[in-house]
């Protein structure tokens, strides 16, 4: 290894390691030839070479600084069959859920948030003393709806996303999946059609299954979104009955679709006269403060359901989720009833304190900030270690993120071979009603342990360096996007 | 008053007071003579009184006993509409849930259990200790399936409902009627026939009727259930696709139906080849020990799908129900997963604990003695404050009855006019696909305080007594039941 190529690897590694973070200015030529005792024309070749790499950016007298995280290199946009199709793909989610449990190594197969947080610690007591002061509270149904307090508490927080609700307007479920299952079978009647993007969560897509119902999926901007030409020409072309999105902080993608974009979804939703299920989980831990407005906000004649939940914003074990069903309040009352009768009071009671003295308030902000420092880290972890073809979605939320690597390469083979070694993630057709994308993942980078998070990369990259041909389809396709 | 009527009256009240409980032995007639100044002709008067009110029985050469409640004044077998119907009642369901919060008085109308029993502190101390000692439990997910730990008590303790279950066959759900959902969407389509006992559990018919099912009443016996002859004949005629029945302790009845009867219903749908989706949450509060056998204990070929939970044997704020769906596992596990994702963690591992150390047998042990004397109280109230053509079902298990009033009394309005006066119960009609049993009504005796019970039985029968219009039908009927 020649001078450069020393000095080279170790400021990559600083970079790595967050000791200089995205943006940052970097010591000058002059100081690192001095403090490493070689030239300057050294230190000059080693920042070409990281330059190369898109790692660091030389700015016109200022000197160098650590490159933030482009989206030069987003997955292309999906090009999915255009027709309904019956969804498939749930024994490949059931085999990645029954792995959960057993499973050693790291677990970046989950959406699941950083729940060792410390500003989770007041919720945790609230949770506690109640527990042990109110337990009749834990033994008792509330009300149908769930429980006013925090019904009221939902409002409040609501009005960050642009929407103006009444406790009257709001129905708490067991979590966001059964406000998504319940949305979906209170707009539809068993073998309509539903518009989704895609690639989508597999949980919604797998509620659409159960529900007798048949997905279209339409083309999805990895920036942007669900494409609305394409929407409308499905729309023209088959009688579809809702539109199932995910607009902000999109899973898998990691995308805010833009408001005006948002308004014009809306729009068509009403001259096309149908429901919009809008899944908004992840809007509260948007990069962006204030957050994004929720399609919700543009909602004039309610048929815009918006579901969300606490999974993603604070932990999924709390079971707490909601549903603003604007027009189908009763029919979305109704399937709710039967779905799981009421839901439990304690975490309701909890949380809902957790939103009146600051809390979430103060943990979401913490949470926005380590996730975007996370994504930072990651996505040059990926764009140090990963074949230099691999595309990357680009999150400003949450904290998972899609990876499109070379055609050739079959990542239901690559779960397999990785889990073995100790790294697990997403496979791609799970996001897809067909088991397309087989050659796309999603990573989870909620992990705090930047060593874990890296050592993870590192193994995932080198297998895909190791030309073992187990990890590529066995008869080459095109491309799985087409 | 007479004399011997003031006795009577003194007698009545210690009777209804359970100074004398049912088969206790009555004082002599020379000992109550004595005791109160009164001729022997007097004391033989008034015992002749209560008597005649089948408060009390003379046995020869024995003395005079407090009356055992007996079955003689049985509801009528039901005779609902032979042909399968969409389930109606949503309305008068949802206006019934929603008076929960708000409502003051007594509170009859919901099937909830006592919860402030002494024998529930062990679980409660064990939520209580988990929810401080191990937050980190309440943050995240379980199994798809479930707590193991949980699953594996489960199989314990279904060997005393004769069932060789094994943690893998059972699948955990939030609550009982989640676990009723699921099982009817695994095993239907849409536009399906379902045959249920008539009346029926209302968050059962309700989830027939989310599920786009159509109902099938049976006439069923009130002290045996569902009629095979009529389900037999109902099979010949209808493509019948599964049958959903509460066979012990069941809701609103209370009846146990025959072992034998249990083993016949399999074998007709063994022979008809469909489903058995048997609602056993009340199973192991039968005051008969051991408890019943389930209906699941006679399958051989995996097609009944036994639902259960613990809301009724501990608390429904648990959420904590569970199925063993046999060979419907599949399909029940997906649709549990699209329901509401994996179940909260913590009330599962403090059940499963409290089973383990012996708390839950020793919880129900309780519960089943208190339950069974709260009957009789009840069913003694009922008899001598109530009008006397009134009919009342006979529980052998749980905490909820069944009462039949004259034809000519409109329970719709009757609830009305009780809630006014501070009573609570559910209105037949909820019972009905249809609206019917208009002169019906549940109640439920799990409350411990027997005077607050007895108020609202006095208070029930008072405005029975009273012959207000209000409450009786519009337009004159002639039977609700025909």
């Amino acid at each position: 290894m020649t001078l450069y190529q020393k000095l080279a690897t170790r400021l990559r590694e600083h970079i790595q390691h967050d000791f200089y973070k995205s943006g940052d200015k970097l010591p000058s030529v002059r100081q690192l030839a001095q403090e490493h005792g070689v030239s300057i024309s050294t230190v000059q070749e080693a920042y070409r070479q990281l330059e190369q790499e898109q790692l660091v950016e030389a700015r016109p007298k200022s000197g160098y600084f650590v490159c933030i995280p482009k989206k030069d290199n987003l997955p292309s946009i999906s090009r999915p069959p255009q027709r309904p199709l019956e969804v498939s793909q749930w024994e490949e989610v059931l085999n990645m859920l029954m792995n959960r449990s057993g499973n050693k190594g790291v677990q970046l197969q989950h959406a699941m948030p950083d729940m060792k947080a410390s500003t989770l610690k007041p919720l945790l007591k609230t949770l506690s003393d109640l527990t042990k002061q109110k337990p009749e509270l834990g033994l008792g149904y509330s009300d149908v709806r769930g429980s006013e307090e925090l019904r009221m508490q939902l409002c409040r927080l609501t009005v960050a996303s642009g929407c103006q609700l009444h406790p009257d307007d709001i129905v708490v479920t067991s979590g966001c999946q059964e406000a998504l299952s319940v949305c979906l079978r209170a707009v539809t009647e068993p073998g309509d059609i539903i518009a989704i993007e895609s690639p989508s969560f597999y949980g919604s897509m797998q509620a659409i299954k159960a529900a007798n119902l048949k997905a279209m999926e339409i083309p999805t901007h990895p920036e942007t979104g669900i494409s609305l030409e394409a929407l409308e020409l499905a729309l023209d072309q088959w009688p579809i009955k809702a539109i199932f999105v995910t607009p902000t902080c999109n899973n898998p993608m990691g995308y805010n679709m833009p408001e005006e974009k948002k308004e014009q979804l809306y729009r068509l939703a009403q001259s096309y006269d149908i429901a919009i299920i809008e899944d908004d989980i992840y809007g509260d831990i948007s990069y962006q403060f204030p957050r994004p407005k929720a399609i919700k906000a543009f909602d004039q004649d309610g048929r815009v359901l918006l579901c969300s939940s606490f999974s993603k914003s604070i932990a999924p074990g709390t079971r707490v989720g909601w549903i603003a069903p604007g027009r189908y309040r009763d029919k979305v009352t109704h399937i709710k009833y039967v779905s799981s009768s009421m839901c439990p009071v304690l975490p309701q009671l909890a949380i809902a304190k957790f939103i009146r003295i600051g809390g979430y308030a103060k943990h979401i902000r913490q949470m926005r900030q380590n996730y975007e420092q996370q994504r930072d880290h990651i996505l040059n972890a990926i764009k140090i270690h990963f074949p230099s073809n691999t595309r990357v979605s680009f999150p400003v939320g949450g904290f998972i993120l899609w990876v499109e690597l070379h055609p050739s390469i079959d990542t239901m083979k690559l779960v397999e071979r990785c889990r073995e070694e100790g790294v697990n993630f997403a496979p791609g057709p799970l996001f897809s009603a067909t088991g397309k994308y087989r050659n796309c993942f999603r990573l989870n980078f909620s992990e705090q342990n930047k060593e874990k998070r890296e050592w993870a990369i590192k193994r995932l990259a080198a297998i895909l360096h190791d030309s073992d041909t187990r990890i590529e389809h066995s008869a080459p396709e095109t491309s799985a996007l087409i």
